[in-house]
């Protein structure tokens, strides 16, 4: 077992093994971003293993570990405890991966490992108190039912969560998105949703709840969600989304090249900004490749956990330009123009940029 | 412009721009193969230009040309006409195009771009008839709202269709996909369904239907859907599906290379055959690589144009070994084993391969 995806060589082209992840694991194409709510099928997708084949009327939900009195809960009573429905956007951690240079190998994602969805579900809290937290309890682990082999490791997908991010008011057992019954791919019958963090922390396809009274030392936390830039030396955990904003190309595209084309006149930039850290205070815009920056329009701010849409009046004239944009969030947190390379290829949220040809 | 799309040179990698494509336009997971009919979000997706924004109350679908009276449609208009569901498979006709060698360059799919949902529309045949066909008549232009540049030429999707076809009962104007309306990314407001026909027949954000009173030449029929072996060549259109079986992959699956682990024992294989031709008539297995074949069990026959269940009981024994599946047609059409190589990789409909590592 390594605990480092493989690192391209300079110049090293995609694999058909990374071909055959991009086929599987959908991205979200940039012009949805024109939708708040990220309508079902557009939404990103990542699923490590397969989709399971889970059965509504035999799933059954263990809450256990170190608590009082351990639940097994069927998914009619979950549904019976208080419904709370929240819009949230998700980002995959390895979002930008394929952008980076030399290129981690993984999920070679480009721009579109997003989507913001409205969850309705349970919050987690009260089922946690509910179950009796033991006084030694530090963490909690979600397995899900996907099942696989990760560099040498076969498990079913699991992560550990701290107990203070597991007891935040707004995390929940989903079981709908956008108004209805989870899809298979999105985790039916119930995931969870922990509104900020990146989308490894969502686990789908919720098999047991497992409060534990020393930290989770599972795969997913200390091998793959890392951030580490030399080999051995010292990582962080992947938490929490690092800002980002991306635009919705305007124009019309090339089929092969996805270049723009745009019409000379008055052009509305628009797309939407996020941030895990902190609200989103500030959008910028570049038309000249990143040289300078103009404030754009944020729309009034709506849910917490939800994107932010921003707007900018563009004059476009004729020739070829780069456009750009960055987000910045209240903690300060800024989207670099040069990439955050590290060995994972975890959180690249350089700024997208998108080269436009206005006749 | 070119007539062709670029080989790749032997051995040459997959690019960037083909990454592009393969993370936008959505694969259909193998193991969604255990659906009959397919949930939106896991259909295949193949979408020349971007999806384009259109609002429902103030879409028209005009039918004019070689018509006495040319009728211009709102949406509850053609909702309050005759409403027709059935179950229908798509395929893109550039399913298999990744595994051609050398791979024309262009969406590389490998062999998701399936899908087999139930379609609710009005039959379009009595709208013609409504429309008064002209004697002349003799094709039918379908165009999208969907608009960009393929190989140097701009165009709204358009695609023609003889008028022989266009008069079959089962052709459709869809307004709904699996009891829901039409999501953005599947044509809304409305869709035509050609069944049997490959995906470029469905045009999707329909906005017009002219009768013809000669062949339609456009980009999509006379350029792009065309089998063609050598580069200056005759060429053939594409139409109607080849046959293909698929097997949703047994066991479990490594994250990177998906290549399949199963337990020794008793094993179920299952998975889907369809033809565009006539109905599947038998699917065969081979569990030593295409050595040797055995029949499987067909499910019951469903609708006409939907896929057809396969199942195949597999003694798994320890050790490393191929799986293979097979479909032929009662019009007697069978999957090939060497690939059928043209040079825009149109119709790969060579038998898929499983590797799997019994243990």
């Amino acid at each position: 077992m390594s605990a480092n995806a493989r690192i391209a060589e300079v110049g090293e082209a995609i694999s058909y093994e990374e071909l055959g992840l991009a086929a599987r694991n959908h991205a979200f194409p940039l012009e949805a971003l024109r939708y708040d709510v990220t309508p079902v099928g557009l939404h990103y997708l990542l699923t490590h293993y397969d989709i399971p084949a889970l059965d509504a009327d035999r799933w059954r939900l263990r809450i256990e570990g170190a608590v009082e009195n351990p639940l097994t809960l069927t998914l009619d009573e979950l549904k019976a405890r208080p419904r709370v429905s929240q819009t949230v956007t998700f980002e995959c951690a390895g979002n930008g991966r394929a952008r980076l240079s030399p290129r981690p190998i993984s999920q070679p994602w480009l721009d579109g490992a997003v989507g913001n969805a409205t969850w309705t579900g349970t919050p987690l809290a009260p089922l946690l108190q509910d179950a009796g937290l033991r006084p030694e309890a530090v963490d909690v682990q979600f397995t899900g039912a996907d099942h696989g082999i990760e560099r040498g490791v076969e498990q079913d997908y699991a992560r550990g969560l701290s107990l203070a991010e597991s007891l935040r008011d707004e995390v929940l057992l989903a079981y709908e998105i956008n108004g209805q019954p989870l899809p298979p791919q999105h985790g039916f019958p119930v995931r969870l949703v922990v509104p900020g963090w990146y989308g490894m922390a969502q686990v789908k396809w919720l098999t047991s709840i497992t409060v534990l009274d020393q930290p989770f030392i599972g795969f997913q936390n200390e091998i793959a969600y890392r951030y580490r830039v030399t080999e051995d030396g010292p990582s962080e955990p992947i938490t929490r989304i690092q800002p980002r904003a991306l635009m919705a190309p305007p124009g019309f595209p090339d089929f092969m090249s996805r270049s723009r084309v745009v019409d000379a006149g008055e052009v509305r930039l628009s797309g939407r900004a996020w941030s895990g850290w902190a609200p989103i205070s500030n959008v910028e815009v570049s038309v000249d490749g990143g040289q300078t920056w103009k404030a754009a329009e944020l729309d009034p701010p709506g849910e917490r956990w939800a994107w932010r849409g921003w707007g900018f009046q563009w004059t476009a004239e004729p020739g070829e330009c780069e456009l750009a944009v960055r987000a910045t969030d209240a903690a300060g947190n800024i989207q670099p123009v040069d990439q955050p390379w590290n060995r994972q290829g975890m959180s690249n949220n350089m700024v997208q940029r998108v080269p436009v040809t206005v006749r």
